[in-house]
């Protein structure tokens, strides 16, 4: 059981969301909509990622990480963690 | 027509590409993996989105933009462009 | 000349405010302050440095990539000018 | 005494360096250089501000965070780490 066990039906219901919402950019190209439009609807379903990704990462910290170092153990999650939240900041 | 019609095709596979990952999402959350498994693929799907804008960005800049560019009417095109980088760029 | 020279003061301006921003960042070091006091001050850097790029963007667009459109030699301009968007969405 | 304490000397090293490209960036906007190259080296700022970043939080999350965890009180230094986090990611 991960972090995320306890929030597992919000982030599956937010996942179907975002994946509805790709479906949604789908149709805008299909109907030949305005460039701008779709742009602005790919950066919320970027923002819906990105507050998934934040969630997700809140509840490992709050678990996996936590209980590793209360176990004394915590400089390899700690390591992992870090290069996580290099991959999300891009860059 | 928009600047993207001419890669629409392409456009709508990585689209369809993106959805796919987004259910990938899903099945890793509905499988409990790891979280930073979870977190790996989402920053990946991130990566898609962006490649996606930012070619749908640069079919605008080319097409629509310079269009009206080169009607003497550019002005109120390139404010439009800049609020939407800005809302690629995050922050 | 470029895009811009009408705003160069107000550039300077900014950029001088952000030297102070990043001095100001080594006095909370030599200070010992909260780390997370410190990265809030940097991520306010991070975003002044962000909205000077906006606005070196938005002039480089209304001057030196529109009058290239206008000279109908617009495609080695709007190539460069994608790459310096990417560069500043990061990722 | 913070995370950053064993660091410190790197740190201010960065942050002086980082201080000299922001006066580096005044200087290009002074020799009126082209838009793009000023915008590259912005980026280039951006991107050392980040990794300064990133060195703050590894060592914020190696001390603070995680003394405050072994000490069983590690809740709210968690929901303050996840705010700096998202500063950190823009959006």
């Amino acid at each position: 059981m991960y972090g995320y066990a306890e929030h597992k039906k919000d982030l599956q219901d937010r996942l179907r969301r975002i994946e509805g919402q790709v479906r949604g950019l789908q149709r805008m190209v299909e109907e030949d909509q305005y460039c701008i439009d779709i742009l602005t609807q790919l950066s919320s379903v970027t923002a819906a990622l990105k507050a998934v990704g934040m969630g997700l990462l809140g509840d490992h910290v709050r678990h996996c990480v936590a209980e590793s170092i209360e176990r004394g153990d915590g400089e390899a999650k700690i390591e992992e963690l870090m290069l996580a939240v290099g991959r999300l900041t891009g860059r």
